[in-house]
């Protein structure tokens, strides 16, 4: 008893609703996993389809409605071919040549992993078949949106190719099978897309180390500097504070920190062009990492600042905060005396949580102006103002919003415990740098010499110039 | 007094600035509503535009600038020809065939709702007058949008068609006007442009009716759990609870059962591919369609969730609250004796809040990464990773959350008046039941049978491989 | 000593990894800085490149690895030419037509300001020398994005040119440059492409000096009535409260006025149309502008919105506020005598909450549906729903929120402080204007005239009818 009889649940008929007088007859190579889940769908959106298989009698189960036949009998029936074959199993298809001459191929394979071949599946396809037309794509889906068409994540296709003709084909089908297709050219990008669903956040990765490193460095620095301290000294337990008072220290150093980080790069590159007097020297490889890595440094900061933002918001309804509330009062009941109101300490203190606030806000700018859709209808005018100027402006308020939250205790030694600074001086150090150096770069005659390094003018040393005019 | 003389605010000349040397001709058949409202705008843009009208000379008022003419006369002086009529007069088209063929035809036409026909309007035009090269286009547009030019929301334009070159006209054309057009194909794309003005959320209105259903079910069952047993057993009016107290608890109930639904198609999906030891099978048509509004599900939980939050953190400034904790301050004095601190207490009261943040903060991270924008840059890799993994860890922190809520509730009988459960326990059902499902599909020896199966392995009856043998 | 000897920190082999057999020639014209950056990229991605300079041995430093010939040598040498040159300079162009006839021409051109000359400059191009086949294109991109290849906001390019075959060379070079290409069109979008480098958000301009000017005037007014007011007649000094207390104030109102204004145009459209009988008559152009720029109107209003809700949501963390808690429960207690409970202020104030939570909630939705990726999935009649529909619910909630932030000091005298009336009563008038006005719109009459108008139904004057009866 085949499997064919057996999957009834399989709806035998097209699904298309029109009746598809004129079926047109594709072909697919390899009768795998993606043959068969490729297959099944083209012949549920009305196709006919034929495989081609080494075996065609015993090539195991075939979705229901398709066949199998040799590999030369089935490139011809077909103008377009699907091979869904391993790359190493490519060379084959050389002695097809003859009869794939003219036709569609589409590559849809993927590699186990980046580079494991000098050129793309496909380049190499066409180097064996140079007499057939071949067509990156679908192999950017998953097994799933192959075998039961497009669904939210799913429904961008990349094609690219060489021939206008063979991908508006491909691109016909593509849109049958309720796809929205997006043509990347020609198969030099076939690179790029066999090795895009093999990515797993290649530009998070350093970041997202950066944040674990520093966040887990600050946890036990204040850790040590906060519990540990209290319980050693004071002889007092406070580890309930762990959960959030803790937290909400850690988070805001580290989103501080990271945020001076993604300015630090740009004002670094500028006093080397302003070193180095031309800006077409290449910056060293570190310098260029760390700068292709700034939006995410920033969007791992405006993480953090917004679980600042929530921690500290939800200060006033924590039991351990309204306890020490009512205590305070309590204790100013018994004693019989009442504090005065503080003006400055008003003063300060709304100061601090105001700057705070437009701080975040203008952070979160940033953040949604670093959405792809939003950053792709931004001129590059428009969007380095808002990178650059806006961006510098966020890091003077929140590091601005910091020494608010300092204030005085700088100066007091009883700040100093068993030597260690309190965390948020820490988290002070690389952003005031960067402010300082910033502002630097704006004063009028360093600004002028650096525009006109950007703009192409280069320093020209007296020597090398002597030099040069000894040679000519 | 004609129309065109009255209306002077209408400016004569054409809009575009440069001296358009080499005004071409349109020709639009139709002199309807859409037709004039098209004219209009191209005349405007400085195309110059021609109408074929059953009666040129009574047509009623046209655009300043334009003139009729009969069908024949119109469709020889253009090369393109805008189709603004109803499907059901299109019929008399094929008497202008001779004229109209080589012209390029721009269907614009709308139906009233979807699949009146058996196929789209622009099909049934290319069959009609298959000398002519009909294009789909501008249909997606609002009236509004096709008078005055393009707004935020319709600049986008969609066309599709069988010939690149009429195709590459009408892009010409919109472009001109001031759209972004997108190619989506050949011309069996129609039907889905035809209907994409039809649509209105279709994919959101299951999500939307069980939050309702949900909301009022558990609004009804809080406000006789709270509200009325309350007023009943002890004589004690809080209604006004209704408006926020009741509705905090409401709102993250639902949020949390409509997260779990959102994870439970996929686990009932990976139990019924074990079960059937194959993934060649269609599911069951009730789980396709849960599995297609994943997504919507998840992000009306996401809008309960955020307003759960913005409810939560409100509390410190409702009136109830501060006179709540004044009063408890007060008595506290009164009898002269301070409950001690409770360390316990701090510790599970912050544990709840900070579990509750981060879950919400990764909520937000799904909700982002399912922007169009955000999802499209993403691999298939990528994707499944945060809506998978992230995902499940999303629904883990949102059900300890709760669990630590309850807390020691669970084993006290005063929680169960009148015999009916605090309503979060209700809402902890299914989020337990789908994270033990999970947990099981995660143990080795079932994970790897999966994953078997999801590369394309099936499972043999041996009864039947028997009967096979046999047969073969 | 030369140049190139002399920047060995730039590496002098292509970066592409696959041996590039068939390296492809490329011309630039232009040895300026723009010429140099692109020539140093594109000879880093494989390609030969061959400067076209009037002084080729004394053109200055160029990038390794490319030479510098003439004008004529440099053309005949490659299919594509980059021309880097400023327009003022194209008209020596002309003299090359016989080796330019043929090649792509990618101009690269951007101006100093917009509408400097009455063409494009690549259509310009195109005019001198009509055999070659113009692209523009690459112009949008910033000059490191030149020099140093695609980042975040840097990947998409657009071109636009007449010939098919030359926009698929120059979107294959992009391609292999890095780039994401967007096919614009024929060569008439090349203004809008000169344009789009030189826009600094020009739709934001009104709706941000609005927002400013709304800002200013309430800050000052509320600052006179609330601090100046208290000091003079109270002799009170509470100018503390102007960081967080009466921004508190002042964003809230400016955020309702601009929320109402995003909707009064719509609502004089309307009236406009009603009155005018007819839908084809241009509206004013104060009118269409201000309906252009609604969106960044909305935008804006919910950016002081969500300030508003920081603001809010801080103030039981704030110093002042526990101060004043803690004196009233002291108060109290000194005193002896505890304020009843106020069950109708409970369901005041919780009312008052909750109505702003849901506002604000809706309003995130308009937000977050009016981003370019979302909106752009959205037909027409999704889109008109949520802005229109939802869009007056939002303005209804907020408007609600605010006559219950009233209550019933409308009608207090003490409100009116030297004849100045509480801020948030001034903000009022607008959006209940609109509110009413759209009531009026609704009422089925006026709803069904506005539905036929907009359907192209128009309103015959009899006087006009009879007139028209009598010239024909």
């Amino acid at each position: 008893m085949s499997k064919e009889v057996n999957s009834e649940s399989v709806s035998l008929c097209p699904l298309s609703t029109p009746a598809a007088t004129e079926q047109e007859m594709l072909c697919i190579f390899g009768t795998g996993d993606l043959g068969r889940s490729l297959g099944q769908r083209l012949f549920q959106t009305g196709y006919k389809v034929v495989y081609g298989s080494r075996r065609p009698h015993s090539c195991g189960p075939l979705p229901p409605g398709t066949q199998a036949m040799s590999h030369v009998a089935a490139a011809q029936s077909a103008r377009m071919v699907f091979v869904c074959i391993h790359r190493e199993n490519y060379n084959f298809l050389e002695t097809l040549a003859p009869q794939l001459k003219g036709k569609v191929l589409v590559d849809v394979s993927n590699n186990l992993k980046k580079n494991m071949y000098p050129e793309a599946n496909a380049e190499y396809l066409q180097r064996l078949i140079p007499g057939a037309q071949v067509v990156k794509g679908f192999n950017t889906l998953s097994a799933w949106a192959l075998q039961n068409g497009p669904s939210d994540a799913n429904r961008q296709v990349y094609v690219c190719g060489n021939s206008l003709e063979a991908k508006q084909a491909v691109i016909e089908v593509a849109t049958k099978l309720g796809f929205t297709v997006l043509d990347r050219g020609s198969l030099t990008a076939a690179r790029e897309l066999e090795d895009f669903p093999l990515q797993l956040f290649p530009e998070w990765r350093l970041p997202l180390q950066l944040a674990t490193g520093l966040t887990a460095f600050f946890f036990f620095y204040l850790l040590i500097r906060d519990v540990i301290y209290s319980y050693v000294v004071n002889d007092k337990d406070i580890s309930f504070r762990i959960m959030a008072s803790l937290a909400n220290k850690v988070f805001p150093i580290v989103s501080l920190i990271m945020l001076s980080l993604c300015y630090l790069p740009g004002v670094i590159a500028a006093f080397l062009q302003l070193y180095r007097g031309t800006k077409y020297k290449r910056f060293p490889d570190w310098l260029d990492r760390w700068m292709l890595c700034r939006k995410q440094l920033g969007l791992v900061a405006l993480a953090l600042a917004s679980l600042h933002v929530l921690y500290t918001l939800i200060i006033p309804i924590r039991y351990y905060v309204r306890y020490r509330l009512a205590a305070h009062t309590i204790s100013q009941i018994k004693e019989n005396k009442t504090s005065p109101f503080d003006t400055t300490m008003a003063w300060r203190t709304d100061s601090y949580y105001v700057i705070g606030i437009l701080g975040f806000g203008l952070y979160l700018l940033l953040g949604i102006t670093s959405l792809p859709s939003v950053s792709n209808v931004l001129s590059w005018r428009e969007f380095s103002f808002i990178q650059s100027k806006l961006g510098y402006l966020t890091l003077f308020f929140c590091t601005f919003h910091t020494y608010l939250y300092g204030w005085d205790e700088f100066l007091q030694p009883s700040s100093y415990k068993w030597f260690m600074l309190p965390g948020y001086m820490l988290s002070l150090v690389v952003p005031s740098v960067v402010l300082v150096l910033k502002l630097l770069l704006l004063l009028p005659c360093v600004d002028s010499t650096l525009t006109r390094i950007r703009q192409g003018w280069e320093r020209t040393d007296p020597e090398q110039e002597r030099k040069k005019l000894l040679l000519t």
